[in-house]
């Protein structure tokens, strides 16, 4: 099996995805907050591309049943329920609903992942649990890093590494893009917290209040639950019934 | 001043370079080969595109007085005088001439930079002398790393992240990519070569034969020669009076 780390989404040639598992990474926060929206028990989350489409998407599918969530410039979107922080998705605001999601870089970057035969949402949260779906689909697998607005960032870059660490662990191949991003991994491996207050983007959501959002964005492995994409929404996926619990 | 590491080309957004000094990075081998030309006495270098760009300028120029070089798969292009390895860049052969290059990644991403004040060609040979280049242009700093058809080459970030160490140290500030550079050099600091055998392409080049290729392009600092963009043309860049020597 060959593992693959795209850098940022431009890097991604078309139809390169096919017949590849897709893991698409963004740190922070929206990989985080939709791991943490169906950890709340939301029944599932739309991603979508713009402000408008996701509008549109919940007048049609009835704005009463639906929770609007998103951001843009790290910031709750005007008329929206919830912004992108993983502290909002409580069970109190999420549970049993369909979420419409639309953020700047996260939920984009699956819009371009759907040729995939195999598309899921990992972050430094849930990556061991992640590794492990990449690694059932049984094909080669593509680690998208989402970035920020088409360029790189360093906090998806250390997830992706950490997703690709464990991938290399157990005999997969490594492009360019996952010699990199496991190098980074290690760099940071004895405290993730620290690429992301050292990345760009973490630096302006500590100076928008949100410091306690990369706190919990660094936590690795504190959940089973990988959402993967079906029939363009995201779902739980079922636990693997061989793996050993993660918490 | 902020130093930039432009990951992939695609990651470079439209118009970004404008009023920013910038370096393309093509390890293996555009920025090799064409320093190694400059060093060997050619009066300058035309990068472009295509190999149909290539020849009809060579015809424009008068066949006669040019050198047409570049490579396709990494083999030189048939009907062209010299591929694209430093070691074919003799006195003897390029000494005097106008040289035209068409590679499939350095010079075509050359031809993506020219919305920029200050524009240059760099790699591990000439690191140190193309960071100071870069610093004396006294604006912000952009280092484009070329990678492969589009996709992201490792040994094009541990030049880059070379030069973005040096410029790091002179004070400038660290874009998100600068940072995973910086730490990529890092780790390969003590022998690039290392990274240059570690990457796809590097053994691509191997496999085709030049591994001595691989082990030129690793050496750090052995030329002060700075190729820079003046008119569509790559010609050698003045040495810094206030230089120390650097071999």
């Amino acid at each position: 099996m060959i593992c693959d780390v795209v850098l940022v989404p431009a890097e991604l040639p078309e139809n390169a995805l096919a017949g590849r598992a897709v893991a698409v990474v963004d740190v922070l926060r929206a990989s985080t907050s939709m791991v943490a929206a169906l950890d709340a028990g939301a029944r599932d989350v739309v991603p979508t591309d713009s402000v408008e489409e996701a509008t549109k998407l919940a007048e049609t599918l009835g704005r009463e049943h639906i929770v609007l969530c998103g951001e843009r410039d790290g910031q709750r979107i005007n008329g929206f329920d919830l912004g992108n922080s993983p502290f909002e998705f409580t069970a109190a605001a999420v549970q049993g609903k369909t979420l419409v999601m639309a953020t700047t870089n996260g939920t984009v970057t699956l819009g371009r992942v759907k040729p995939s035969t195999f598309a899921c949402v990992a972050c430094i949260n849930n990556a061991r649990a992640a590794a492990g779906a990449l690694a059932r689909a049984g094909t080669d697998v593509a680690i998208v890093c989402a970035g920020k607005l088409g360029r790189f960032s360093l906090e998806d870059m250390v997830g992706a590494g950490m997703i690709a660490s464990y991938l290399s662990q157990d005999g997969a191949a490594s492009t360019d893009g996952a010699l990199v991003a496991q190098a980074l991994y290690q760099k940071y491996k004895k405290n993730p917290l620290r690429a992301l207050r050292a990345g760009e983007h973490g630096q302006y959501l500590v100076g928008l209040g949100f410091k306690r959002d990369l706190e919990y964005a660094a936590r690795e492995n504190i959940t089973a639950t990988v959402p993967v994409l079906r029939e363009g929404r995201m779902v739980k996926l079922a636990p693997d019934p061989g793996a050993a619990p993660t918490a």
